[in-house]
């Protein structure tokens, strides 16, 4: 009998502890769900007999010691911040760990710890992060192991609403976190063409889209992610000439998005003075110059050129950016105001299912001097408000995961992401089975 | 005798010193010049026998203690950061402090320690921050004896080249900080407007210019500066319905400026890879889409759309940024690469002269009930590379409240700046003696 320890049981869980609990049985399997609230980790559990739910207190340090010295695997769905200490306790005592988060350099720094102890600490094991690692390492080996060179890696993701639960201006709802959606792209966005470096800041960002046809899905826009370079090293072709990372809108988001961007709605470094009482109508006003005499929308439309474009005029309208109707947050800052208004009008209906869509573009020479170019695809649809697309693609990875190192399939020490042949070719397999499926297309390129 | 101790002998001390020794005789002062390079002390002290030089190392914190304990008082030109220090020690020992430089919070904390000590710490007697309060409330305070009523108030501040040697297409040479310069702007700049708050993000600030013609110096330009808020407090006029202030340019500065903004050059957070053998051109490049059969300028021009006005062009092509010569700069950020193509062509000739020029502009009601609007003005130009209108206005405020401390005419205690009348009248009167001189015209305004 193995018994597993999730600690945290939030929102984008229950995929994950459904899949351990309905294997518990064949394999063998005790699961114990901690969380702060014991109310939340109940829920998850269902009474199941192969389950059970705890109070979990990562602040209690000794009751944490103490909870996971009687487990023989932990997974961490705590907020990114707190991994290490899980990590931590995890290495002292000797049990493996995994996580959906990306291995920080607080995290990388315990490489060589856990290393000696023996012990793995499995990061990156989500969607993005996790998925797309697997996914292109697995073609990108492929091409390698076949003789071919690599020239160029582009690689796309996005959360979206799915066409069926798609009816608003904007083609899009929030299906994930809203505050990283409204602050996504902040810093500089870095990537690499034809062995030139490319710089664009944030101010700039959804001005630099590209364009694809994904799938059976139409039109999609990509937006450039700020991290692009660190994939290099990750997937081991530091000399790579062209290497870039996206985000998948539909299009027409990204050139009304900037409306927001140029006027600085998405700010999160300051207060806006007397929040409380403005109203949306004043906030966007107030990112512009005082001219008592000219409309808000007509003044809006000389200072940023795109919402002169009737289609991105009505997306703001139809947000309702100049409505008299307050805010009502106090001491808040322009993203958070933003994201206010936006969580009312891109909310989720009780119905609506999300969709996420990937798309990996691998040109290469192969043995015989040719270049070619693969193009691996994948999208699916969340099947209800508890079963997402996100919460599906999230937690699959890591559960498959953890089944095989408890089946000691896997046989890793130390800090270690999904880019090894041993965990991506049997999760792709398994998630295949389970309707997570890259579709590839091979071309002559030229 | 009264011992005055100068510590720091940097560029702009030469005219504080001057001013100084030169008094040292008439009022029977003896004057300690301190710097961490004996030599730079030495140069400054010229060997008046009034004079003396010394080594002062603010890391050697004993030695610290000791030479400020031999003094009567002591004025503070190192960087800002380190006015912290030298206060603590001031109050410790009793004697009072003076510098140029803003009260920052760590130097406000001490008030009330400084206030307990009876030590007076005059910070912000400078040019910008220093005379502009002065000859600000000068006016206001007048304007509210008389029974009137502030309505608006704006003020504009601006370190250039004077009209003698201003022959370049920017109209603009370094007369101070460079990268002051390059980063100038950045974070957000908020000020209020007939009570509403406004906000302009980085990337919109040099959008945001206002006109104005300044004495008989003709047309210049002005962007806001970040800070406009806080000079509410620091006036006394919390309820003031219009609050801006702003940074004097040449017309067209803000426009070919807004080009480097735009593509991001000003950035200086991360490092540009291989800045060492790039060259300006390709820098340039690196911030553009990658489309090899497009000339760099062209290119520029699409996505920059200022860089059109072949007035623009003409200010970014002298600069020399379309050339392929070599940065030559290791590990280096955007705006370090930026900053060094600018100190090549922006660098003062030895004949050149600087000059700063100030304008504040009153709104008012008076007691009658009138609307009336006064404007304040001055322009003072450099007499050569050490008398530079720069280390004048800087230097001459510090000097002059120096003396009157040390005459007795100054009673305060804590952390002070120059708002009170009995520093800023005494001052304001023998600037204009040595030509600081305030021109004022009355408006009826409507």
């Amino acid at each position: 009998m193995k018994k597993i320890l999730i600690i945290g049981a939030g929102l984008s869980t229950g995929v994950l502890i459904d899949y351990l609990l309905e294997n518990a049985e064949k394999y063998d399997w005790e699961i114990t769900v901690g969380d702060i609230s014991l109310e939340t980790a109940e829920k998850k559990v269902k009474n199941n007999p192969r389950g059970s739910a705890i109070v979990f207190d990562i602040n209690d340090d000794l009751d944490s010691w103490n909870i996971i010295s009687k487990h023989d695997v932990v997974i961490s769905m705590l907020p990114a911040s707190l991994h290490h200490i899980v990590a931590l306790k995890c290495i002292g005592l000797r049990k493996p760990m995994l996580t959906a988060s990306y291995a920080t350099d607080e995290i990388k720094a315990l490489d060589d710890k856990a290393r000696k102890a023996g012990v793995p600490i499995l990061m990156e094991l989500g969607l993005d992060p996790g998925i797309d690692h697997m996914s292109a390492l697995s073609v990108i080996n492929r091409i390698i192991s076949e003789g071919g060179h690599m020239n160029s890696f582009y690689s796309f993701t996005g959360g979206l609403v799915a066409p069926e639960s798609d009816n608003n201006p904007w083609n899009y709802k929030f299906t994930w976190n809203p505050r990283n959606v409204v602050l996504a792209g902040q810093g500089v966005s870095q990537y690499i063409q034809n062995n030139r470096y490319k710089y664009i800041p944030y101010h700039r960002v959804f001005d630099r889209i590209l364009k694809r046809k994904i799938l059976r899905y139409g039109d999609f826009e990509i937006y450039p992610n700020r991290d692009s370079l660190k994939y290099r090293e990750i997937y081991g072709f530091k000399d790579i000439p062209t290497l870039f990372r996206g985000t998948i809108r539909k299009p027409g988001f990204a050139k009304a998005w900037n409306v927001f961007v140029q006027l600085g709605l998405t700010d999160d470094s300051y207060i806006i003075e007397d929040s409380e009482n403005m109203t949306y109508r004043q906030f966007i006003n107030a990112f512009m110059r005082y001219e008592p005499n000219v409309p808000v929308e007509i003044k809006l439309q000389e200072y940023c050129k795109n919402a002169e474009d009737p289609v991105v005029f009505e997306k703001l309208k139809w947000l309702g950016i100049f409505e008299d109707r307050k805010v009502g947050l106090k001491r808040a800052t322009p993203a958070q105001i933003l994201q206010k208004l936006l969580e009312e009008k891109w909310a989720m209906d009780p119905d609506d299912k999300d969709m996420i869509i990937m798309q990996h573009e691998f040109k290469f020479t192969n043995k015989d001097g040719e270049e070619k170019m693969i193009v691996s695809a994948m999208a699916y649809i969340g099947e209800n408000q508890e079963k997402t697309a996100m919460a599906v693609t999230v937690g699959l990875p890591l559960a498959i995961t953890t089944k095989l190192l408890l089946l000691g399939k896997i046989n890793l020490k130390g800090v270690n992401l999904p880019v090894e042949e041993q965990i991506y070719k049997p999760v792709l397999e398994e998630l295949k089975e389970l309707g997570i499926v890259f579709e590839e297309k091979e071309y002559m390129v030229g």
